[in-house]
C-alpha cells in the first residue's frame, strides 16, 4: 500500500464517524452502491425509514424561497429544518459519497442560536434566516479543514477563518453544515480524488455526478441540501447542474466575493477569473441568493470583489431575443441533447420569443475553448502538480481526458501572453458584435454535448467554458431526460459522438439547456432564466 | 536636417493654416513666447482684442454646467459659443502650443446643426447640447488624424471612425473642435514630441504644462476649452490639472469606454488599465460629464467597458473620514505643496471632517510605483520604441527622467508576472485594510511633490500612479499657489528635494491636492471632491 493511501482512509473514517449510528443505511442498501451500478437512488432517502414524515416533507416539498418564508414566519424552526437536512445529507453521503466535511454538531448548535435570536427579537436574523446551505470543499469554515481533495493538504490545520462568502451567509442567518466533494485539481468534470474518492450520480450511479462542484450537484439532487454554493471557471457549477438535473448559476466574475477560499493552484494570474455561484432547485432561489450576497457590500470583505450593487429589474413582459448556438462538429450533440435544445427552442418560439440561429456566425467554439485552456495552463511552476507530487498520490483517471492536443507544448512567454489576450479579444468582439447587431438579450445553447456520461469520459467542456472566456453570466436549466424511444429520431449516422453515444447507458439521465446573458447583467440573466424555466416548466 | 524634421514642420504648418488670419496674435506678442520665458499669458486672450466682449464673457464667466443651462434654454446659440471657444483656442495655441488638430470649420457646421435641432424640436439634443468639448490627440474623430506625436504616424490616414467616447459626446449634442498635445509615448509629464513640439504652461511659460494630457491642461486653463477629455494610466489627467491649476478626474478603469482610441504602445496586456477622464473648471462639471457618459450604456459601444450604471448618490451631510498621505522620503514635498496639503487638512478638520494620518501605515509608495512601472514595461517587443525608430526621430528629453533605476533590467518571464501580480495584491491589501479599519471614505494626498516644475524635470509620478495601481478613482483639486514669502516657513534643510526646489522658478505656480476614493465609487468620490472643493473654495 502506497504512503498516501492510509491518509485517505483516515480522512474518510473521520468523516464517516460524524454520521450517527441511527442515520446509517442498512448493509442491504449499501451493498448495492457501486460506480458500476445503474441504480437510481433518488427514492432511498424518503423510503429508508430514517427521516420522519415531517422531515421528508421539509426536505422535499419546497424550494429555498418557500422554506425561508416559513422560517421567517416562525412556522418551522431552524433546528428542525437543519436536523432534517443533516439527516438527509448523511443518507446522501452513504449513497453517492458527496461529502468531504461533516459538522452537524456545530450546525445544530448554530440553528438553536438562530432560533433563539428569532425568539428574542421577534424577527429573522436576515434573508437566509435558519436555512442550511451546503458548500463546496474549497470554501473555508472556521475550525474545518479544506483539503480540496489533495492528499498533501490532509496535514493542514483546520481553517482559522471563514471565507468572505461564508461570513456573508452567516451574517444573514444561514446555517452551514457540510462541505462537498470535488475533483483532484478542480479541473475535471468527475468529482473524484484520492482523499475522499468519487461522487456518484444519484440518478444513475454509473454516471458522473459532474464537477468540479459535483458533490453539491449530487447532494442537492438527493435533497440533502436545499441550496449549495460552488465555483465555476470552466463550467464547474453548470456541469454538475446538468449531470444531476438541478439549476446552477455562474455570475459575472467578482460580483460574489472570492476571498478566503483554498485555491487548487497558484494565485497571481487573473486572466479568466473563477466565479462563485449557487446550485439549487429553482431560478428564484438563485436570484434570492445572488441579491442577498451582493446586497452585503462584498468589497468590504474582499478587495477584489466588484463594488456593484444588485439592481432591481422588472420581469420581462416583452418577447426575448435569444441567440441560439447548437454545436461544434468536433463535439456533436448527442440525441437527447439535440432533442432538448430543439424542443426548448420550439417551445420558446411558440411562446412568442425570438430565437436567432448563430451557429455559422460565432467564433469557432473549439478554438475559443483552447484559448481558455491556455489561460488555465499559464503557471510555469505547475503548482497543482507539486501539490500532487508532495504526497506521491496518483492522478485521478479523468484528468487525462481534460486536455486539448493543441495545448500539449504550451509553455508561454510574456509575448505569447500578449498574443493570447488579443486572441481572446477577437472572440469577445465576435460575440459582442452579434449581440449588438441582433439586439440580443442573451443566448441559449447546450451545457454539454450529452447528458451525464459514464465515469471518466466527460472530456473537455467547450460548451461551458465559453461563458468563462467571455465573462458572461450563464446558468443551467434542467429540462427533459434521455429517453431512447424519443431520442432515436435524433440519432445521426454522419457524426462522430464523443464520448460514444450509448443509449442504454444514459437512459433516464437529465438533460437541459444553458442560458447565457450579457456581462454584468446578472440581474437580467436570472430574469431570462426565469422566463425560460417557466416556458419549459423546468423542475429538479 | 534629419528626415523626420520636415514631417514635423509640415504637420505644424498644416495645423497653423487652420487659424484664420484675423485670429492671429501680433508679432509683438508672439516674440515673447519661449520655453525659457517666465511670462504668465493668462490675460492675453481677453486683452489681445481678438475676442468680442460677449466672447470674453462666454469663455470666462461660466463653468460647463452653467453654459449648458444657457444653451439648453436657448439663451445662447451653440454657434456663438463654439465660435468663441474656437477663437480662444486659436489664441491659446499661439501662446502655449497646446493643439495638434484644428477642425474649426467642421465644428461650426456642427454647431449650426445643433442650433437647427433646437429650433426644430424646441429642446436640446442632449445633456451636452451645443457645448464645445476638446479632446486629447489620442481620441479618434472621423476625418481627423491621430498621430499622437509619433512622426511615423504622420503618414497614417485620417480616422475613418469616431472613438466610442466621441460617439457618446456627439450623441448628446456636443461639438468637437480641437485635439490637444501630448508627450511622445504618452509616458512622460512633459507634453512634448517631434511632430508638434512642446506645450508650455500658461501660468508661466518656463514650466511644464504637465502630461500626458498637457495640451488639455494648458488650453483649459486659458479657457480655450470649457471641458476637455484626457486619459490617465499613471496620472496623465491629474498631473496637468495640477500643473495648470484646473480640476481633473480619473475614474475607475473601464467605466468610461476606451474603445477606438489610437494607442501609443502594444495592446494585449491589461494589468493596469488606462482610464478616460475629464479636465475642467469645477467638480460639478466632472460629475455632469461622468453621469452623461455612463448613462449612455457604454458597453454597447465598447465590449470592454463595464456595464455599471451611474448611481445617484446624495451630497454628504455627515463628516467625511479621509486618510491623509503626505510624502515618501525619496520625493519630499516641496514647500508650497507641503503648505497646501497642511492647509487643506486643517481647513477640512476645522470644517468638521476627520483626517486620519496614514504615512507610517501605508505600503511603501516608492515600491508601489515601481510595481506599476514594471507593468508599463511588460511588452517584450517594446512597441513604442519601434514606432519611434520607424521615423528615426530622437527621444524627447523628458523620457529619460521617467524611469526607475530599479526597473532597468526588467525583462520579465511569465513566472515574474505571477510574482508581480502578487506584489500588487499585497499593496491593494494594505490600502483595503486601512480603509476597512478606519472606515475611510477616501484619502487626501499630494498630486505631486511640487507644483509644475521647469521643463523636463518632472521625473516619476509616484503620487499619482498609486491610484492607477490600486484602480481607485482619484481627482485633482486646484488650491493655493507657490508663494515664496509664505512657503519659506515650509522649507526643510534636512531633505533632498527632487527636482531641486527653486522658489523663484515656481513662484505663482498653482498647487492643489489629490482626492482618492474607493474602487467603483466614482459617484461618491466626486461628492467627496465637491465637499473638499467647497471647503477649500477651489477655483481654476
Amino acid at each position: 500500500m502506497a504512503d498516501w493511501q492510509p491518509i485517505g482512509t483516515q480522512k474518510r473514517t473521520d468523516r464517516d464517524s460524524k454520521i450517527p449510528k441511527e442515520w446509517r443505511l442498512p448493509q442491504s442498501t449499501l451493498k448495492q452502491i457501486s460506480m458500476h451500478s445503474h441504480l437510481n437512488v433518488l427514492d432511498i432517502p424518503s423510503t429508508c425509514g430514517i427521516l420522519t414524515e415531517k422531515e421528508i416533507s421539509l426536505t422535499e416539498r419546497y424550494d429555498a424561497t418557500q422554506l425561508l418564508e416559513m422560517l421567517a414566519k416562525g412556522e418551522v424552526s431552524s433546528y428542525d429544518v437543519t436536523l432534517a437536512f443533516c439527516k438527509r445529507a448523511a443518507i446522501a453521503q452513504q449513497l453517492v459519497n458527496c461529502l468531504t466535511e461533516i459538522f452537524f454538531d456545530q450546525a445544530l448548535a448554530r440553528a438553536k442560536e438562530v432560533d433563539q435570536y428569532f425568539k428574542q427579537n421577534g424577527k429573522p436574523m436576515g434573508p437566509f434566516h435558519g436555512l442550511p446551505i451546503s458548500l463546496k470543499d474549497s470554501f473555508n469554515v472556521k475550525g474545518v479543514q479544506a483539503t480540496i481533495g489533495y492528499v498533501s493538504f490532509a496535514s493542514r490545520e483546520p481553517a482559522s477563518h471563514n471565507s468572505a462568502l461564508v461570513e456573508i451567509l452567516l451574517r444573514h442567518g444561514a446555517v452551514v453544515y457540510v462541505k462537498t466533494n470535488l475533483p483532484q485539481t478542480m479541473m475535471t468534470a468527475d468529482s473524484d480524488n484520492n482523499l475522499f474518492g468519487r461522487t456518484l450520480n444519484p440518478v444513475k450511479l454509473s454516471l458522473t455526478a459532474g464537477g468540479s462542484t459535483g458533490g453539491e450537484g449530487a447532494l442537492i439532487k438527493l435533497r440533502g441540501s436545499i441550496l449549495g454554493v460552488g465555483t465555476d471557471i470552466a463550467g464547474s457549477v453548470r456541469i454538475p447542474a446538468l449531470c444531476d438535473g438541478i439549476f446552477g448559476f455562474k455570475p459575472s466574475a467578482s460580483r460574489v466575493p472570492f476571498a478566503g477560499k483554498t485555491p487548487p493552484g497558484r494565485l497571481g494570474m487573473c486572466a479568466i477569473l473563477p466565479a462563485i455561484g449557487p446550485e439549487g432547485h429553482s431560478v428564484r432561489d438563485m436570484e434570492l441568493w445572488m441579491k442577498t450576497v451582493i446586497d452585503s457590500t462584498p468589497w468590504e470583505l474582499d478587495m477584489n470583489a466588484l463594488d456593484v450593487p444588485w439592481r432591481t429589474v422588472e420581469d420581462y413582459k416583452r418577447p426575448l431575443r435569444l441567440g441560439l448556438i447548437t454545436e461544434h462538429p468536433k463535439r456533436p450533440l448527442h440525441p437527447s441533447t439535440l432533442r432538448a435544445i430543439k424542443t426548448a427552442a420550439k417551445l420558446l418560439t411558440d411562446a412568442g420569443h425570438i430565437i436567432i440561429p448563430l451557429d455559422n456566425l460565432i467564433p469557432d467554439l473549439w478554438e475559443s475553448a483552447i484559448i481558455a485552456w491556455k489561460y488555465f495552463m499559464l503557471d510555469p511552476k505547475k503548482t497543482p502538480e507539486t501539490f500532487i507530487d508532495e504526497a506521491k498520490e496518483p492522478w485521478v483517471p479523468s484528468i487525462a481526458t481534460c486536455t486539448f492536443p493543441e495545448t500539449a507544448n504550451w509553455n508561454p512567454t510574456v509575448d505569447d501572453l500578449f498574443e493570447l489576450n488579443m486572441a481572446r479579444m477577437k472572440v469577445l468582439h465576435g460575440y459582442h458584435s452579434l449581440v449588438i447587431q441582433n439586439k440580443l438579450d442573451g443566448f441559449i445553447m447546450p451545457t454539454y454535448q450529452a447528458t451525464a456520461v459514464p465515469h471518466d469520459t466527460y472530456g473537455v467542456a467547450i460548451y461551458t467554458v465559453l461563458a468563462n472566456l467571455l465573462n458572461y453570466p450563464a446558468g443551467h436549466i434542467p429540462f427533459l431526460k434521455a429517453n431512447k424511444n424519443l431520442d432515436v429520431d435524433y440519432v445521426r449516422k454522419d457524426v462522430a459522438y464523443e464520448p460514444p453515444y450509448d443509449a442504454d447507458a444514459v437512459e433516464g439521465a437529465p438533460t437541459g439547456i444553458q442560458v447565457v446573458g450579457l456581462p454584468l447583467r446578472d440581474e437580467e440573466t436570472l430574469k431570462i432564466m426565469q422566463v425560460v424555466s417557466d416556458v419549459l416548466k423546468a423542475t429538479t
